[in-house]
C-alpha cells in the first residue's frame, strides 16, 4: 500500500506541505487545471519525475481497432482513445549544468496550492542541486476560463546561498514519451507517438508547432510566447525540431536575484481547418494572451470563479474536510465543464487518460444535475454535443433494426466504442439519462429555444427508440427485456426498473414537449398517433415489485436468485469483478451500485415512503459499492429514509474518492460523477433537492426536505433557477430560504409549498427523522466514513 | 454464390468427375484422409492449385494470446489452434520442364473417387502440358487405420501421345505457405510458419524433418522413404533443407511407359520425447510401413474396414442420395476418431481449420451417441482424454469457486479457449454431456472396468460441479441460474430445460455409480452424505412449464419473451447472427437450434408423448437452425410425433451438410457432428432408437420404435450391443431384429419388451402413425428437403 498525500484541510484551497514520488501521478490529478477545452495535468513544471505526463484537448483523440477473439454482429471495430497532446507546461531548468530533477540533490521545501477562488495553481520549492547550489523556484499556473484555447505559466527561480548560472528551457513538446502499459500492441500504437509533425516554428520569444492524428484525421496547434525579466546578461533563443520547439533563456544570478519567465500558451485543434488557419488561429491566441497579460489573464479567471461560487457554493459548518471537499468537488466539476462548448464531459475530465477519456451515462447522471443548479449553460452546451452525434446514434438504432436513436455506452466522438455488448448494446438506459437530463435543464432554466431545438429532437428519438425496443404482453404489458441497467453486477435482465421508470419518463416527456410545439413536432414526423403510442407504453410499463417482501425488484425475477455469500467473500476479494467472473456475479443478489436506488433518486415519485424505506434496506445489504457511482446516491436514500448517520458516512466516502485516493485509480484522472456526488450527497441527501410533479404530471417543481446529521451543525447552499440565486441554509432545527434576486419562486419544503423572496429570509422548522432499523450492509462493506462505528474485523469471530 | 461439384451418387463411394477450382476447398474436406491420429486434406498431389493445404496431427496446437478490448476475470489468456504439420503428401510432377499446374494447359479429364469399403483416395487426371505433351497421372492415397502413424500414396505418370522427360518431386514440406487470413496479428502469427525446424535429412530414397513449436513446446517429426519404379535410366537424389526434405526422380518415358513412385510417410509428434527418440520413432514406423509395402496396407486397411461395415452398416432402399450420404458420414465419422487414442476429437474432425481444431460438446452430444453403437472403442478412447483433462477442468471450477471440474467450452488439449464467456463460462451443460456419453457408453458396452474407473472419476466430479453450480430456493426447488443451453441464440437464463435435466441424470448417474463401487468412491472422498445431495438436488430439480400453453419452457420465462419478427426477417438475414445483434437476439423467442427439442431426444423418459407433441410443435415454430446441430435433433422428434415427411426432409437437411456446402463452409472441413447426425435422424429418427429407464431407475434398457417416411422403403441398421451384433431390419409394415452372434438379448420394440436372438429374425408389425396438425416453421425456414412442398416464394402476398 502506497501512502496518500496529507493535504491540509483549508476551506478554500487544497495545500500539498511535501512532495511524495510514490503518490505523484495521484497529485497530478488533483492538481489538474482545466477549463473544458484544455486539460493540463498537475505534472511538476520540470515535466520529471512524473506519474504521468498529460495535455489534453477535449476531442482529440486516436483511433485503432478494436480486438475481438470472436467478434459479432454490431461490436465495434475502432475505438478511440484520448492522447497527449503538445505539451506546453514544461518548463526545465538548469542550475550550474545540473538539470533541475527533483530525484536528484536535497529538496528542502516543496509546497503546491490549488486555490479554488483564484483558479491559480501556485509552487514554491527550494532545492539543493547535486553541485550544493540551493535556489528557490515559483511557479504559478493557469487555464484560463476567460480566453478557451489559452494556459500561462510564471516561473521564477532564484538562487539563495551564492551565484549561479541558470538556464531555463521553455518548451512545446509533442509525442511526449510515456509509461510503457501493457496491452494491445494495436491500441498502444495508438497512444505512443499519435502526433505527426506538420510544422515547427521557432523565432526570438515565439514557439510553434502542428501536428496532426493519422487515423482520426485532426489537426492540432500549439503555440507559445513569453515574457523574460532577468539580470542584465539574461539571454535567449528559440530551437525547434519536428516535436519540440524549444526557448532558452541564460542568465547568471546573484544570491536574491531572480529569474523570471512568464509564459503564454495556446491550442487549437480541428476536423476542418487547414494548417495555415490553424497556425494563425493558435498565434492570434498567444497575442491576445500576451495582450491581456499575466495580471489581466488572473483577474479574469478571478472575476469568473467569483461569479461562479455566488451562484454555486456549499458552505459546510461542522466538518472542515467535507467543507475542502465539496468546494473542491465542485471547482473540478467547473473545471471539467465550463468551456467544452459543443464537446462532452468526459469521465476523467481532462485530468488524465483514465478510461481512454470516454464520456459514459455519468455525465447526463450525475455531472449534469450538479451543473444544472451550478453552471447551467455547461448543461446545454454538453447537451449540444449530444446533439451533434444525433446522425451516428441513429445509425446506430437502424444497424440493430429500432427506431430513432442509439447514443453510445462510451465514445469521445459519438461513435461506439464499448468492446463489451452486455454494455455497449444493452445498457440502454443511457438514452433516457440524456433525455432526463435534458428535461432537467429545461425545468430549471425555462430555455424555451432550447426545448424546442435540441430538446424536443433529443426526446424524440430517445422515446422512439423506448417504442421500438419494448413490447406489450398479451394482456398489454409494456415490457423492456434483455437490457443492462445501472447495476454492473447484472446484465441481460427483463424489465430492470429503473431502465423502465427512466424509459416511462423519457416517452411521457417527448410526448408532452411535442404536443406544446406541434409544429416543430410536425418536422421530425411526430403525429398523435405517435404520442398516443408513447403514453399507452409509460401507461403501461412493467414495473417488477415482489408482493411478498414488499420491494420493488431491481428486474424481474432479481428477488428470486440465490443471494451472493457474502460471510464468504473476503474483504481483500473486493471490487468483486476482479476476483469472481460475470457468470456467477449476474445471476445473483449482489449490487455493484446503485440501481433501485438510483431509480428512487431519479424518480422519486414512482414509490410511496415505505416503499423507499423498505427497497433501501433490501438493497443496502446488497450492495458492495464497487463503482464510485454508488455511495452518493446511497447518502441521498440513507438521508430520505431517516439514516443520517450512515448518510453522512456515504458522503464522506463520496467525497474522499480522489483525496484519499479510497479506489487506488486517481492517477489515471478525478472521479468527476463522483466529486458530482459529493455536492448530490449534501444538496440532494441533506437538502433533500428534488423533482417533484407538478400539477401537470411534469416533473418541473423543486423540493427541498432539509435535515442535518448530528456531525454538521449548518448547510448553506446556492442553486440557480430560473435565472435566479436561491440561498438554502440549513440549521439543525430550521432552515431558511432567500432569493439573492429576481421574483418570488414557489417551492416545497418537507412537501409544503413554500413562496421564496428576495426580500427576506423565509424560515421552516425541520420536522423529525422517522425512526428506523438501521439497515445492514454486506460484511466488510459498510461504509468506513467518521460518523460509522468501525466494522469488525473480518477475522473476528462471527457474532 | 458458387456452384457445387456434382458428385455421382453412388452406394459405397464418392465420386468426383470434373474438377471445379471454385470448390476446391469443399472437395479438399470431404475427400480427407484420416484415421483420427493423422489427418490430410484431400489435396491434388501436386500441392497447387489448393483451397487450404493440409496435413494435421490430433493434438498438435500452438497457442497464441487471446485479445480483449476489455478483459474479464476468468478470461482464458491463451488461445490454441491447430496448426498444418508438415505435409507429407506434395508430389510435384514436371512434364518436358513444364510443371504440372492444372490451372494451366488443359485438363482433359480429372477423376477423384473415395471408396469407403477400401478406404482409399483414387485420382486419374489426363493433362496436356502447355507444351502439348499428354499424361496420363494416377495416385491412390490412404491414412492407414492399421498402422496409426503412418500414411501412403501411389504416384504414377506416363506419357499417351509422345515421349516426354518428366520429374517427380516428392517432399516433406514444412511451414507451407498458407491463404492470407485478416485478423488479429497475434493469432494470425501461431498459424504462419508455426514450426522451427531442428533437423533436416534426405539420403537415397529417404526423407525427414523435425520441428517443434514455439510456445506449446510440441516436438513434431514427419519421415518418408519411397519405392521407385521406372524404365531404365530412371534416377534418384534426394536434398533437404531445414523446412523441406525432396527426393527427386527423373526418366525419359516413352509413350505408355509409367513411372511409379511408393511413398510411406510417418508421423510423430510428443511434448516430451527428445529430438533422437522422435528421429528414431518417425524413422522405425517408415521402416514397418516399407516392410507391409502398399499392398499390405492397402489389404490391411479393407479388412480394418469390412470389421467396421459389419457393425455399423445402415442400409437404405428407395433414395440413393441417402443411402451413399449416411456411409460417407460413418466414414468419416469413423475417420475422425478410429485411431486417435486418448486424445479429442475436433469439431471438424482432421479435415480443416474450421473452430481452430477445437473439440466442443458437440463430441459427446452427436459423435458419441453414434460411435458408442459403431466403434464403442473409440468412445472410450475420446472419454479417456477428458478424463486425462480433469486436473485443468478442475483448476477451472476452483477459479470459478465451484467444486468438481468445469470442462472447457472449446479446447485442444483441455484449458479454456472460448474468449465469448457467455459460451466459455456460462455453457455448462457440456459437463453432463460428459456425463451423458459416459454412462451411455457403459451401458452400451458393459464395460465395468471403465465404470470404477474413468467413468466413476467423470461423473463424481460432474456432479460436484452441479451440486455447487445451483442452489434451492425457498421451497426447496433446486434452481441453475444464469446459464447457456445449446440453444446460441438464448444466454444466461436461469433454469434451462435442457440443462437440468442433463443435470438431474448426472447427479443420479454419479450417486447410482458410486453407491456401486463404494470402494473407489471412498478414494474420493464420496460418501452417502454427498450422494445423498446429488440425489436431493435432482428430485428438486427446477423443470421450468408454461401451464396455459401446455409447454415447458427452454428457460424459465422464455414463453414470455417477444416473438422473433420472422414475418419481416428476409431469407438473405439468415444466418440471424450475422444481421443481428445477440442483445437482441437472446431476449427474443428464436431459437438457433434444437435445445428443448434435444431435451426430449437425450432424456426422452421425462416427457409424456403428447407432451412431446406440443413441445415440438412451439418450438418448430421459433427454430430457424441456423446450426448444423439442429436438423437431425428436429428429425428425430419430427419422427416420433408422428410427422415423417417433415422427419426426411430435415434428414436430408443433415446428411448433405456437407456433400452439398449447404452452410457454404465445407471449405474449413466437414461438419463431423452433422455427419453422425445423419445416421441419428435415421437410426434414432425411423428407426426410433432411444435409451429408456430399465427397473432400477437407470437410462439403460435400448429400444426401438421404427417407422418410415414414404420416400424409403427399407432401411437395415447393425449397432454393436454388449459385445454383439445387432441388425434392424426396417420395412414399410414391419420390422425384423435378429443378433448376428452371442446370447439373446431383451429390447423394446415400441414400449414392448422382446427378446431377440441370432438363430432367427423376430418379427414385429409397426403400429400407425398418430395423426397430428403439420407443425409450422419460421417463414423461410422451412427444409427444403425433397420429402416437403415447395415454400412460397419470399415476395409472393401473404396468405
Amino acid at each position: 500500500m502506497i501512502t496518500h498525500p496529507n493535504y491540509a484541510v483549508e476551506p478554500w484551497s487544497l495545500r500539498e506541505t511535501g512532495l511524495n514520488l510514490d503518490v505523484l501521478a495521484q497529485s497530478e490529478s488533483v492538481f489538474a487545471l482545466s477549463n473544458g477545452h484544455i486539460g493540463w495535468r498537475g505534472n511538476l513544471d520540470e515535466g520529471e519525475p512524473h506519474g504521468l505526463p498529460g495535455a489534453y484537448l477535449n476531442g482529440v483523440h486516436e483511433k485503432h481497432p478494436l480486438p475481438y477473439a470472436e467478434a459479432g454482429y454490431g461490436y465495434p471495430e475502432s475505438g478511440q482513445t484520448m492522447i497527449n497532446v503538445t505539451d506546453g507546461k514544461v518548463i526545465r531548468l538548469l542550475v550550474d549544468d545540473h538539470p533541475c530533477d527533483l530525484r536528484y540533490g536535497r529538496l528542502l521545501s516543496h509546497e503546491r496550492v490549488l486555490d479554488f477562488r483564484t483558479g491559480v495553481l501556485s509552487r514554491t520549492a527550494r532545492w539543493t542541486s547535486p553541485g550544493g547550489r540551493t535556489v528557490r523556484i515559483t511557479s504559478r499556473r493557469l487555464v484560463s476560463f476567460t480566453q478557451r484555447a489559452v494556459a500561462a505559466v510564471v516561473y521564477e527561480v532564484e538562487p539563495e546561498d551564492g551565484p549561479a548560472s541558470v538556464a531555463i528551457q521553455s518548451e512545446l513538446v509533442a509525442n511526449e514519451q510515456l509509461p510503457h502499459v501493457e496491452g494491445d500492441p494495436r491500441a498502444a500504437a495508438a497512444t505512443e507517438s499519435p502526433l505527426t509533425a506538420e510544422e515547427h516554428y521557432a523565432e526570438d520569444t515565439r514557439l510553434r508547432l502542428v501536428h496532426h492524428t493519422e487515423r482520426s484525421a485532426l489537426r492540432v496547434g500549439a503555440a507559445a510566447d513569453h515574457i523574460v525579466e532577468g539580470p542584465e546578461g539574461t539571454r535567449w533563443s528559440a530551437q525547434c525540431e519536428p516535436d519540440v520547439s524549444r526557448l532558452t533563456v541564460t542568465a547568471d544570478l546573484a544570491p536574491g536575484q531572480p529569474l523570471r519567465l512568464v509564459k503564454f500558451v495556446a491550442y487549437g485543434w480541428s476536423a476542418e481547418r487547414s494548417l495555415p488557419s490553424m497556425h494563425d488561429q493558435v498565434d492570434g491566441a498567444v497575442a491576445v494572451a500576451v495582450s491581456t497579460g499575466w495580471d489581466g489573464l488572473v483577474a479574469a479567471q478571478r472575476e469568473y470563479l467569483d461569479r461562479f461560487w455566488a451562484g454555486a457554493d456549499v458552505a459546510v459548518e461542522g466538518d472542515a474536510q467535507i467543507q475542502q471537499a465539496v468546494r473542491f468537488a465542485l471547482f473540478h466539476v467547473l473545471q471539467a465543464a465550463a468551456r467544452g462548448e459543443n464537446r462532452a464531459i468526459p469521465a476523467k475530465g481532462l485530468t488524465g487518460t483514465g478510461y481512454d477519456g470516454h464520456s459514459f451515462w455519468d455525465t447526463e447522471s450525475y455531472v449534469m444535475p450538479v451543473l444544472t443548479f451550478t453552471a447551467p449553460e455547461a448543461v446545454a452546451s454538453a447537451l449540444r454535443w449530444r446533439h451533434s452525434t444525433l446522425p451516428t446514434a441513429r445509425e446506430r438504432a437502424r444497424q440493430f433494426g429500432f427506431a430513432g436513436a442509439m447514443f453510445p455506452w462510451r465514445t469521445i466522438e459519438g461513435a461506439e466504442c464499448s468492446a463489451y455488448w452486455p454494455a455497449g448494446t444493452a445498457a440502454f438506459h443511457i438514452n433516457a439519462d440524456i433525455a432526463l437530463a435534458t428535461v432537467r435543464y429545461i425545468a430549471a432554466t425555462g430555455d424555451e429555444d432550447f426545448e424546442r431545438g435540441v430538446g424536443l429532437d433529443l426526446l424524440v428519438d430517445t422515446a422512439r427508440l423506448w417504442r421500438s425496443l419494448g413490447h406489450h404482453d398479451p394482456e398489454g404489458v409494456f415490457h423492456i427485456d434483455g437490457v443492462t441497467g445501472p447495476d454492473e453486477y447484472s446484465a441481460i435482465a427483463r424489465d430492470n426498473l429503473y431502465t423502465n421508470l427512466m424509459a416511462r419518463q423519457n416517452l411521457l416527456a417527448a410526448a408532452d414537449v411535442a404536443t406544446r410545439h406541434p409544429d416543430r413536432a410536425g418536422e421530425l414526423g411526430v403525429g398523435d398517433e405517435e404520442t398516443a403510442g408513447w403514453r399507452d407504453a409509460a401507461a403501461r410499463m412493467a414495473l417488477p415489485y415482489n408482493e411478498d417482501l414488499g420491494v420493488h425488484e431491481q428486474s424481474a425475477g432479481f428477488t428470486h436468485f440465490q443471494r451472493w455469500d457474502f460471510d464468504a467473500t473476503p474483504p481483500e476479494n473486493y471490487p468483486l469483478l476482479l476476483h469472481y467472473s460475470y457468470f456467477d456475479l449476474y445471476r445473483k443478489q449482489v449490487v455493484k451500485q446503485a440501481d433501485v436506488v438510483l431509480a428512487m433518486l431519479e424518480c422519486p415519485y414512482a414509490f410511496t415512503e415505505e416503499e423507499k424505506a423498505r427497497n433501501f434496506a433490501y438493497y443496502e445489504a446488497l450492495t458492495v459499492r464497487d463503482s464510485s457511482l454508488s455511495a452518493c446516491c446511497q447518502a441521498v436514500l440513507a438521508a430520505e429514509t431517516g439514516h443520517l448517520r450512515l448518510a453522512y458516512a456515504y458522503l464522506n466516502e463520496a467525497a474522499l474518492m480522489d483525496l484519499e485516493d479510497l479506489e487506488h485509480n486517481t492517477r489515471d484522472g478525478l472521479h468527476i460523477a463522483s466529486l458530482a456526488g459529493t455536492w448530490i450527497a449534501l444538496v440532494g441527501g441533506f437538502g433533500g433537492l428534488r423533482w417533484h410533479l407538478g400539477k401537470d404530471g411534469r416533473p418541473d417543481v423543486l423540493g427541498f426536505a432539509p435535515r442535518l446529521p448530528e456531525a454538521l451543525s449548518r448547510v448553506v447552499f446556492t442553486v440557480q433557477l430560473r435565472g435566479r440565486r436561491l440561498k438554502v441554509d440549513i440549521g439543525r432545527t430550521r432552515v431558511g430560504y432567500r432569493l439573492a434576486d429576481g421574483e418570488p419562486l414557489t417551492v416545497l419544503h418537507h412537501g409544503e409549498p413554500v413562496t421564496v423572496t428576495a426580500e427576506a429570509s423565509l424560515e421552516r422548522p425541520i420536522p423529525p427523522v422517522p425512526a428506523r432499523p438501521e439497515p445492514q450492509q454486506p460484511r466488510s462493506r459498510r461504509p468506513q466514513g467518521p460518523g460509522e462505528p468501525e466494522e469488525p474485523r473480518p477475522d473476528a469471530p462471527e457474532q
